[in-house]
Order: structure tokens, then C-alpha cells, then sequence
């Protein structure tokens, strides 16, 4: 049985048609314009298809209480014209199948999990950080979503003594995101991320920023493996600071984690997201058997 | 059928017999000493009625692992002849019945979920404040634990602009802990927390330093509420300044979030540790059904 696939970003939207052991069939990408031209080339992709369920991982913020009137749709985000728009309930509407959605981190978290670096892990956390930073978290596969789902990306972050950066959020200025996202890391130093070379120093302030930020989440979750991925998250250069950084942090407290065991890269490169979502429709399909 | 409950303090334990709707038939407490010497009186209280199962709510660090080797032992604690015991060992031994355990503030989300402040929320965060800070998360009702349990009063707190105090944790200083806990209220300002009067400075820089821990909370896993317990988190003088600062922390990025709704005193006064160990025995005695 034939399954739809969205991945919903802020730059494109992907769609594929695949199968819930992670084979992909066909696949299509289209630029992130008006919302019902984006939304309505996903709906044309999936209805050339036989699928019986769709899954999505957008960006949000989500409302995704199932109980809420505004299930499924964006609440607000300052990309422009997608405030309050129904993903899910457009797709749904014009295909007439179940369709589940959830972040495009989760959905990524969800990916990882099932066919991924996160296989067998109890309680896993996904983290990315690249232009924005969000985070997912899954108990035995399952999302955690309450009254919101987790802005992981938005927990106040530490400053370093001296360190008058005032930071990027446009909500907090020094939030996590605010301080270690790519365009973060470009307005400090200059230079975009990917042109910063290893051992510059760009990388050891953001390797304590972000050994803070884990620590937290060990804190107050306590995931049995974190996933770090993202432009920024997965370049090569941050991860020695990390693991430096990481190791002083959880030696007193902590003293029994395995670092290398604990915080791995994603397994399925960029195609997380889009494999979580399969997997998300298999779930949505079985919800209505 | 008769189900025992003992919750497990650095001070006091405390032993009960009762009934999964919460009522107790019998009580006890006794002051924590030796390991074998108190784990032995709590056995014998339980020994003399015909109890089903065992929950216990203990302090911690606990090995949670169910497939650890030391699973249900307390790992490394400051509480001198308490490391390494096996707590849920000697009473499931000495019993013959069914124990289950884990950490005293997860046993008191437990209870506050299933018969407390915490009813019908999908997700609930419990944490006290007192001489220490501890944290307990459940997702429908069952607690999330992974590699480890969670820790929440030893994430990383961002201090206040020319705020000197070192803070009084052992392990890190300045966590969240280390600033805003009862011993360290007491270190900064010369007298106990509750000596302070309403009004006092005292109360504003703890609800600020609680503001942004509450805010690292909701970034983080988003509970669908969230209930403070504790001797200085349930001081009236507190909460007026933490909701004024919480409100300003969560408007920008949480702005659908009613406060009132989600941060929730414990309905169960000190009773809720121990009628969640209470439930936690029902679980217990169903898995082995």
C-alpha cells in the first residue's frame, strides 16, 4: 500500500510516495511560495498517486492539539501569508485520506527513530540547528506534544562571561537559536558558518553555548540519545569543542553518560524528515483501521 | 486489595497501606538512618498487612533502567551509607510481591496526575522547590524515563545582570539548584526562605531565575501543565513576582499560553509522593497479571 510523504520548509516543500520499510517511489520538490500554489502542487504530486495516507512534518508553530478547532494548521510565523494556514487540513480535504502532521523536526525525530541513528532508543531527542534550531522528542516512538510542541530552539541560553553579542531571536535576542544558529554564527563573526575553518574560535564559543543547551535537555529530559543535525549542527568542526565541552558539563552529575554513545549524527542524511512522514502516514492509516 | 506505598526522603520515610482510589487504611513514618535499618522498619510495617504490590517514590540518583543490572539500587548520592542500596531489592525481597519505583518527585506527578492537580493533562511537569529542586514528567500518565531520570534542578539557570552570588550547588554552583533552592535562599540573604517577608527582593530574583527555568520547561517539552510543589515553591510570596515575570518571559513566543491554567499548585498537599507510589503499586500488580 502506497503511502504520501510532505516535508514542508520554509525555502521548499518535498512530497514523495513510498512505503513504510522507508522506500521511496517517486518523489517531487516545489520552491515555498503562496500556500495554496505550494500546497496545491503537493496535493496535484500525491493525487497522481494511489496513496492511502499522507504523513507531514512542517514548519510551525503548529497547533497540534487534536482537540483544538485549529488542528493542523500554522498558528503564527513571520513568513509571510502562511500565518493560519490549514496544512493538513487542505491535503486531507483534497485527498480524502487520514493525514497526519507534525513538526518537520519531529517528523525528522520520527525518521531517525524508526529507520535511523535512533533505533532502539527508549527516549530520543532530535536537535537541529542550521538557520533556525528546533528540536523534537519521542517516548517509545511516540511524539511528546502538550499544550505546544517543544521550541527546543527557544530555551534560554547561558552567556559566556564578557560575551556582548546580544544575539539573533527576534523574540529573546540570546536565546539558544538567538546566540549558535547559522545566521547567528554569520552576524557575530562575518562569514557564513560553512566558511568559518575548524579551530577558528566561532566554533569553541558555540561548542559551550551548545554543551549548555544539552545539558539542559539532559536536565530535564534526560533522552536516552540526542541527534544533532543541521548545517551547523552536523559541520565537523563544532564536534571536537562539543564533545570537550559536553564531557565538563556532564562529568559531575552525570558522570555515568557515554558521550559517544548518547549524542550521534542523523543516519538518514536530508532525507529524515521526509521518511518520518511516510511513517507518520503508515500511523495515520492504521488510526482509521 | 491491599496495596503498599512508601516514599523515600533524606529526612523521613514513610510507609502506607491503602487502595488505588487513594485511600489510606494504614500509616507510618520513620526517620531515615541506616539503609538496612530503615528499609528493614519499612518492611515490617508492610509485612503486617496483606498487601498485593509496592510502590515506592524514593530520592535519588535511581538506576531506572528496567534492563540495568542495577536497576532500582540508588546510585551515588551525598547521603552518607545510601549509595549503591538497593532500595526496590530489599522490599521486593523481604515482600514477594510486585515493586515498582521510581524517583519521589515522579511519584508525585504520579499522584497529582492521576488524582490531583494534574488531572486530564496530557502531558504534566512536576517540580518542588525546597531544600533541593527535582523534577517529574509524565506522558499520559506514565513517567519519562531514559537513560536517566530527570534532573530538573540541575539545568543551567542564566543569571540576573551583577548578581555575584556563586550559587550553593556542590556539583555545578549556579544551576537552577544552586540559586533558587531553600538552602541557597538562605546562604544569600542570611535567613531562612521562610522567614522572608511578601514583598522582600528575595522573592523577585528567585521568581525571575524560576521565570527563565519555567521558560527552559516549556521550550524544551511543552507539558500540557505544569505544578509546583515544595516548601519555597509553594510560598504565596513567590508566586505573585513569578507570574508577573513568567508572564513577560512566555508573551512573545507563547502568547496562547494562559498561565493561570498551566502552572498549578499540588492538589494533595504532602500526600502526593505517596498516593502516587500508592497507584505506582496498581501498575506494578497489573503487569504482573
Amino acid at each position: 500500500m502506497l503511502l504520501g510523504a510532505v516535508e514542508g520548509g520554509g525555502t521548499w516543500f518535498r512530497a514523495a510516495v513510498g512505503h513504510a520499510d522507508g522506500t521511496i517511489q517517486d518523489s517531487t520538490r516545489m520552491a515555498t511560495t503562496a500556500p495554496m500554489q505550494t500546497l496545491g502542487a503537493v496535493a496535484d504530486f500525491l493525487a497522481a498517486h494511489p496513496i492511502t495516507a499522507v504523513g507531514i512534518g512542517c514548519f510551525g508553530p503548529l497547533s497540534l492539539s487534536t482537540t483544538s478547532a485549529d488542528y493542523g494548521k500554522i498558528t503564527t510565523t513571520p513568513k509571510a501569508g502562511w500565518s493560519g494556514v490549514d496544512v493538513r487540513g487542505f491535503l486531507a480535504q483534497r485527498l480524502k485520506v487520514p493525514v497526519a502532521i507534525q513538526t518537520d523536526v519531529t517528523a525528522a525525530a520520527i525518521g531517525e527513530h524508526w529507520l535511523g541513528a535512533g533505533q532502539g532508543a527508549e527516549s530520543l531527542a532530535y536537535l537541529t540547528i542550521g538557520t533556525g534550531i528546533g528540536g523534537g522528542f519521542l517516548v517509545k516512538g511516540q511524539p511528546v506534544t502538550g499544550r505546544l510542541h517543544p521550541e527546543m530552539g527557544h530555551l534560554p541560553a547561558r552567556r559566556q562571561p564578557d560575551d556582548a553579542f546580544p544575539g539573533l531571536c527576534p523574540f529573546h535576542g540570546d536565546c539558544l537559536e538567538g546566540m549558535v544558529s547559522g545566521p547567528a554564527l554569520a552576524a557575530r563573526w562575518g562569514v557564513p558558518g560553512e566558511q568559518l575553518p575548524a579551530g577558528h574560535p566561532a566554533w569553541d564559543l558555540s561548542a559551550r553555548l551548545l554543551a549548555d543547551g544539552l545539558t539542559t535537555m539532559l536536565a530535564v529530559i534526560a533522552p536516552d540519545r540526542l541527534i544533532l543535525g543541521g548545517g551547523v549542527g552536523q559541520n565537523p568542526a563544532l564536534w571536537g569543542p562539543l564533545h570537550t565541552h559536553l564531557a565538563v558539563a556532564v562529568s559531575s552529575y552525570w558522570p555515568r553518560l557515554c558521550i559517544t554513545d548518547w549524542l550521534l549524527r542523523p543516519d538518514l542524511g536530508e532525507q529524515s524528515a521526509l521518511l518520518g512522514a511516510l511513517l507518520m502516514a503508515r500511523g495515520a492509516r492504521r488510526g482509521m483501521e
